[in-house]
């Protein structure tokens, strides 16, 4: 796609994006269909409506009104397709196609790890991922995390601290302009100025549950390699882990003593075969020999699609939902069960989720919404 | 071997084994070219002599001091081919020839895990191998150790405690008749009526440093699997791990903070392969389905021999010395060298070994002693 955005395609794209049932993955599909934002949001109100119900594009007051406050909260728009997009996070099937940012976005271009892990963690795992984070900030990486209390900020404030400056990125499951935690609100202005503060989610926009698992795929994939410092069985940590995992990336965890429940999502990771690691060093050594095939075996296999040639009949998405249930199933699968293209089958699906009847799922799996 | 043993053969089996320069390897390697102990030391003096010193077999009166000393402690013999002889011990290629033993050989022909550890363990490694080995044995598992201080005694206590009753076995690296260390020897006797105690040296010996590595290829012979509670990095611990992996056992760890240096050692090992363990019922899982390929990666590959055929000329003991170094090089590596048949070298090796010019090593690994 271009690399200059007019002003009317910029528009159009964040328009596009804000609609109802339009995600990442629906977006690309859109725009690599009808080759720009526009045409897209014309063709919209008739892809919506085979799905069986009307459709109404966001209004453009909603997104003049967007665009007026990313501007006052001195913060900027990143488009997919643009050079400062970092490039690990465009591999990710459901990179964000807008993301808004504050300060030095180079950082995000740079060798990144994530780190995360529990809000309400021991006062020795706080001091360890601070530490962690001011050593590998000092060997060159940038320290991505997600602001959260405990260890994401002991990440943040130990990458900001080192001697190495302020390599970190924070990224939040609200709008730009908007301090979550309460408590991290300066570590958040901090970052904005001396770091880098980026957000998928519009200006105005209050964290919901459902925004961290998707913010946390951007924690993720901006990285080389996920490290879990002490996390529970049940947490966001270990969603990021996961996804981190199913991206093909490293997964490391610092381990803890079973008697401690905090350390068993880490545990747990390392017996799955994330890579058990105790100092900052092992981290560098595993993320600066990267290339891309993990040592970390803590993965699940990323829903491959098959390559059909385009001649096969189109399914109608009366078909395709009729595969469908509640449970998610791959695509790949979807594909094979309908006998006719990928192409078809990805068509049908977009259709089916403008028309708010389906949900994506992660490592490329669907279900009716 | 016949498992109808007359007293002679007996008497010269321990004789051989007592000899200068015999060693397990040695010992079966004898039995199997002569036939029996009683040819084998009759033969000794010429093949000791042919390494280039004369040779003299352990003198008959102090294998008759040690019988008796043997049945004073209320021990008895066990020779590798006796039907009680534990079969997993018994697949060891340096698999202890004689044992002498008190109290339920039956013990160690039961499926079995050994535990071991830091003998400075934290108080709560100590109450988690307590625990865990009374988890294990009410599960079925008999639960060897080797009677230190802190973990191993705790393994102990927590099997023989359990109300599976006293499922355990203690491997000493002294003489059936010493108690080592002094704190456990209430312990100790407490094994050897209850549980199983086992030592492969003559009655008599104090330990040496020597000795416990020997002592920890039976603790991991004898097992399923190798559970590393607590231990530093350079620790006996480490060592049976090691053994435990080359006999292709399972290797797990309990992990810990990389902040307590006691932790190191299991983290070490699962970084490297060992499987990390937080509960007993992970441990019984892994081990109940154990059939021969460990799922832990944690092991040095075994030092295989090449089955040349036998007509190659025989190596002399000189050509084969001239290929070692004080470095340990192994066997089959030797044989590629020699130009000659695997049997010819074991032989010139053999010779080596009983002119006490031969070291074994782990691995079938040989150097200049």
């Amino acid at each position: 796609m271009a690399e200059a955005l007019d002003q009317a395609e910029a528009f159009a794209r964040i328009r596009l994006l804000r609609s109802p049932n339009i995600g990442p993955v629906s977006y690309a599909q859109l725009l690599m269909r009808f080759g720009s934002a526009a045409q897209a949001l014309a063709a919209l109100p008739e892809l919506g409506s085979r799905g069986g119900r009307a459709y109404r594009a966001a209004p453009s007051e909603t997104i003049e009104r967007e665009i007026d406050a990313v501007r006052s909260a001195g913060a900027k728009y990143l488009f997919h397709d643009q050079p400062g997009y970092p490039a690990l996070l465009g591999q990710l099937d459901s990179a964000p196609p807008i993301l808004t940012w504050r300060g030095d976005l180079a950082l995000a271009s740079q060798p990144c790890v994530a780190m995360v892990g529990a809000r309400n963690a021991s006062a020795a795992a706080v001091k360890l991922a601070r530490d962690f984070a001011a050593a590998l900030a000092e060997a060159g990486f940038t320290v991505v995390s997600g602001l959260a209390r405990g260890i994401d900020g002991a990440a943040h404030e130990g990458a900001l601290n080192s001697s190495a400056g302020p390599r970190t990125v924070g990224v939040i499951a609200s709008g730009i302009d908007i301090a979550y935690p309460p408590q991290h609100a300066a570590l958040q202005e901090r970052i904005a100025s001396e770091g880098l503060l980026l957000a998928e989610q519009p200006p105005g926009t209050e964290p919901r549950g459902s925004h961290f698992p998707s913010r946390n795929r951007i924690i993720a994939g901006l990285a080389a390699g996920t490290l879990v410092v002490e996390a529970a069985v049940r947490s966001g940590s270990l969603i990021t882990a996961r996804l981190a995992g199913e991206a093909g990336r490293e997964v490391m965890a610092i381990p803890g003593s079973p008697l401690d429940p905090r350390s068993h999502g880490g545990n747990h990771l390392i017996r799955e075969g994330a890579v058990l690691v105790q100092s900052p060093e092992e981290v560098i050594e595993l993320l600066s020999g990267f290339d891309g095939i993990p040592r970390s075996t803590f993965r699940e296999p990323m829903g491959q699609f098959d390559s059909a040639p385009e001649e096969l009949a189109e399914a109608e998405p009366a078909d395709i939902a009729a595969l469908l249930t509640t449970a998610p199933v791959a695509v790949d699968e979807l594909i094979r069960q309908s006998g006719t293209s990928a192409a078809a089958v990805q068509l049908a699906l977009l259709e089916l989720e403008i028309a708010g009847r389906l949900e994506r799922h992660a490592a490329g799996r669907v279900s009716l919404a």
